[in-house]
């Protein structure tokens, strides 16, 4: 398989699932640095899995979303609120457009590297409090893409559609080691599993069957 | 009128005659820095037209495009190539995707400051080569924007259909001084006057019987 496409990691559970189900075809990881309370644990999830692939890494830093965007996310570990994803408040952990930001600027990396495909991670159990991880954003930014591209560049995100206990089933199946994932929203050295992120990774893993390696505080 | 938009102001005739031209319903100015050969020129015309009409200004620098992307607008003066925008030549001066990155970032920075709106200068002369200047472009990044953002952004770009000379009319017609603007791609003290943009910029004053009060080398 020819690799030509380029994947947006995080570190977290779901795109380093995607990373490592679609090794082959992949030639360059780029985890973007918006300046949020998990960066610099996520960032080194994302390098270790990259060195064990022997894929290479970029991190970008965004760093005007960091001064001039509002997201609780970016505020620091006591503004992230606890509890369930579908509850009211963490419609504050929304980073607005984020999506639509890493995207571009892959599509124009894509572009300028030859690479014909990039590659995201988002799923259906990201929630409608993310407007940016729906399919009916996925659709409409992949014709952004792949007109301003001049059609060199698509968009592939294979797990829209599907949940997070789904991806977990997957990196079951291909052998993620998921205690080289970094999920929690407050950014601390252990999980604190009780953020909207902890509790669905921790759902996921009990789905999917797995022994959840990860050290919680609570 | 509310002032409810954000516009993406290069410095450049097409967006400071947007400027001017919407200037009622403008709340902020962003100005991309993105390691071009004439940024400094540009971002010194943005900045002293909107101290003009009292608008904020931020200038945002990407450095990850100088860092990784290719371009001649980004390689020094001398990989400028001189002639006609029509020519097959000036396709080394496409900055890959460099609309939709914009375009996205002020999709989030709108959604973060309660913007409803964010305004772009692309025109009907930016041609063939620049993908991401087409209309076929702009509707599907207005389609991206809307669903990323909720419904909260729309993308408006007034003068995707028409050409320079006719924004020059818009220009003269409402009295822009463009003597407080700049285009030339080689980012010299004086224009070329033998670059793309430099035979668009005399082109478009000429059409619109515009006394040109650029200073050009040529």
């Amino acid at each position: 398989m020819n690799t030509t496409s380029l994947i947006i990691l995080s570190g977290g559970m779901d795109s380093v699932t995607l990373l490592h189900d679609k090794k082959e075809e992949i030639a360059l990881a780029v985890t973007f640095d918006y300046g949020s309370n998990h960066a610099a644990r996520e960032i080194e999830m994302a390098r270790r899995n990259c060195k064990m692939l022997g894929i290479e890494h970029l991190v970008i830093p965004l760093k005007f979303m960091s001064d001039y965007f509002k997201s609780s996310l970016l505020d620091g570990a006591d503004s992230i609120p606890e509890g369930h994803y579908n509850s009211e408040n963490m419609s504050s952990t929304v980073v607005p457009f984020r999506n639509g930001i890493m995207l571009a600027i892959a599509a124009g990396l894509a572009e300028s590297r030859g690479l014909s495909r990039i590659m995201i991670a988002n799923h259906g159990g990201d929630h409608a409090i993310y407007p940016d991880c729906r399919k009916e954003f996925i659709d409409s930014m992949n014709a952004a893409v792949k007109e301003g591209s001049g059609h060199k560049v698509e968009l592939i995100a294979p797990y829209t559609e599907i949940t997070k206990s789904d991806i977990a089933c997957i990196g079951k199946k291909i052998g993620v080691d998921y205690s080289l994932t970094y999920s929690c929203y407050k950014g601390g050295e252990k999980h604190c599993g009780k953020c909207g992120t902890c509790i669905e990774r921790k759902e996921a893993m009990h789905d999917a069957g797995i022994a959840d390696p990860t050290i919680y505080e609570s």
